[in-house]
């Protein structure tokens, strides 16, 4: 006994270490059979519906059977239901366990009486086996709640081999070891389903934030495949800066709504299709003020860096942009990046009022922006990484 | 030593079930002092950093004391650093229990050698307490990674009160429970870390769908009140439906994107002071199939809620409603409740071309849209919930 409850605690620290659900159903019976002697085991899970036992679980040391879990081998068994025509169904053993939550300890199932075993009567017939010995635990968890139960099959002594009864001195133990393995289920599953959640939402939040890139220039047709270059870019030149992975991933997220300020701007400035007047340009430069607004005061990373890129990324490295004059260092970095990116897409893009330029006359008019425009390192970036701008600029060609 | 064993599996199983990261942290140090008679213990996490012990446990049975944890009152203790002057902090007993990994036992800490106790010396002298045997024992997690470190102090005989050395045989089942500790803190941990990452990106995406419905009618400066009003008095509609809460929250959420489709619309017929032409006409309806657009293909149940509102809030209950004249069930019950909710804002606030209605002119309005423009039994909830209408309405009544 001393060693059991030893080995349950080790057990206990190893159940709750592991991460792998399958794994960790895995390990619950072989350390159940182990404590118990037993020649199989088999694990049920009761689903989210609470109306069936899943069978998850399937091992047999004679028969040398392992399905379920991590072995890629489907158990091939159907669900038992907890109910049958409206009743509680107690035929089954399993079903039978879950709702009492009692042990069930049986020295022969040929011999035993109420419980419906023909199941796993034409089993034994069918693959030469002899079933005799039964425990089976319900996996009751923390909070009272049966969450599976573990079905343990024909004790074996260890020196003769002859399948004998369990020992109820070993009852505790597996009991214990139900429980551990209840709560550590119940924790992973909780881990898991957080971890999923946590993920939906990430990208439930990523595709609004896109989606508000993209109404912000709902009227310009060409704007959406603009914006995947331009953001893609972007991403290159961050990760040519050697910004940090987590910075890259929020460059190419919070670049797309650099434009969504436009959206204030009147059609007749912002649509115009000739070259707009002073008054006019005076209008549009307050794109960039009116994007810096409509991104204020969120506590998203993502839509703080949008509101800095939104409002910075016409500053010139030399002081002459919109809409503070910025200069140099000054220029928040990533409005710097933007600024590279943009340029170059708008460049290279064909417009309502322009045929795109080769990407030659592209090369030069950054090349002369430097200093001026851009900022210089930005640059020799962007240059030291054009193979991977081109695959981009190859890439998204067409609206898809 | 079978007790301590079988008293470790169900420790495991408290410790694992234990939600609350400060109850956890007090049952951890209970339980170290029952299986080791210890007078007294304390409790050090490691800091994210890894560079500070934080001391968040204290107790002592005979100084009546309890500190950290639930308790309310500070340890009042400074964190203990791994490093003093760049050098690994060997001095402090604790520090060197991290850096090394292993137990520390002293039969007395005021003839020891090797540690700097005069922490403990001066407590002890300022106390009229007297520190005599120590058990220190690193929490090692299922990584390997030391988390934090329990301190035992003075074994106590149960019989006679005696302090004494700690026995080594307890030492196998304190490592043990401080392993089961570690693991069920990471475990812990990890499911609020999950739980507060998935409450910010949930909110951050809530402010930013917010944005989106926002931007969609930037160029209409009441909006964002009509905004407000309109999704509030949405809920209020909704749960007198007895949509379940989960619905209610949605729509609170979806109904502000009703009109993001008007983003598409030119200023010429989008802003234009007097009444709209036919031809016009047809182009302003428009908004609800661009509005479905924009909306389209997400897998968020909100955008999802979002795009249905978008395309239907227009349709009315007999048919002669926009984009597509659908009538009775057919228009979704979530455009029907907006559809109440909208008239009725639109008609009592103030337009560009148009005065606020007072309240009973639309309540009029209301009664007469009845079956033709309006879902009679959402008409009739209206009016159930009038009061909460009205507080909505008197609490939104200019921009905050």
């Amino acid at each position: 006994m001393t060693t059991n409850f030893k080995d349950l605690a080790r057990i206990g620290i190893a159940l709750s270490a592991e991460r792998n659900i399958n794994k960790l159903l895995e390990k619950i019976v072989d350390e159940a059979r182990k404590i118990t002697y037993a020649d199989g085991g088999t694990l049920y899970i009761l689903d989210q519906e609470q109306q069936h036992l899943q069978f998850r679980i399937l091992q047999s040391q004679s028969m040398k059977l392992r399905k379920g879990g991590t072995s890629g081998v489907e158990t091939g068994s159907p669900p038992v239901p907890l109910q049958v025509d409206g009743e509680p169904n107690h035929a089954n053993v399993s079903s039978h366990v879950v709702l009492t939550k009692q042990i069930v300890n049986i020295d022969n199932i040929y011999k035993a009486e109420g419980f419906d075993f023909s199941g796993a009567k034409s089993y034994d017939a069918s693959n030469g086996y002899r079933t005799k010995s039964m425990l089976v635990v319900p996996m009751t968890n923390h909070e009272e709640k049966v969450i599976g139960v573990l079905q343990l099959v024909n004790a074996t002594d260890p020196d003769t081999k002859d399948v004998m009864p369990f020992n109820p001195e070993r009852i505790d133990s597996v009991a214990s070891l139900a429980s551990q393995a209840a709560v550590s289920l119940t924790n992973r599953q909780l881990i898991e389903d957080l971890t999923d959640a946590k993920q939906r939402i990430e990208e439930a939040h990523l595709d609004t934030v896109q989606r508000l890139a993209i109404v912000a220039e709902y009227k310009d047709k060409d704007t959406a495949i603009h914006i995947k270059r331009m953001s893609r870019y972007c991403t290159v030149l961050a990760r040519g800066l050697h910004l940090p992975h987590q910075e890259v991933e929020i460059v190419l997220h919070a670049s797309p709504m650099h434009d969504v300020g436009k959206i204030g701007i009147p059609d007749a400035v912002l649509c115009k299709p000739g070259k707009l007047n002073d008054e006019e340009w005076v209008i549009m430069k307050q794109h960039t003020i009116m994007g810096a607004q409509i991104l204020s005061g969120s506590e998203s990373e993502l839509i703080k860096k949008g509101q800095i890129i939104a409002l910075s990324h016409h500053e010139k490295w030399d002081g002459s942009g919109y809409p503070n004059g910025l200069a140099k260092e000054d220029i928040p970095l990533l409005a710097r990046v933007c600024a590279v990116a943009d340029v170059f897409d708008a460049l290279t893009s064909k417009r309502p009022y322009k045929e795109p330029f080769p990407n030659e006359k592209a090369y030069e008019i950054l090349q002369e922006g430097r200093e001026k425009h851009f900022d210089n390192h930005i640059v020799d970036v962007f240059f030291a990484c054009l193979d991977e701008v081109l695959a981009i600029q190859e890439t998204f060609q067409y609206e898809s």
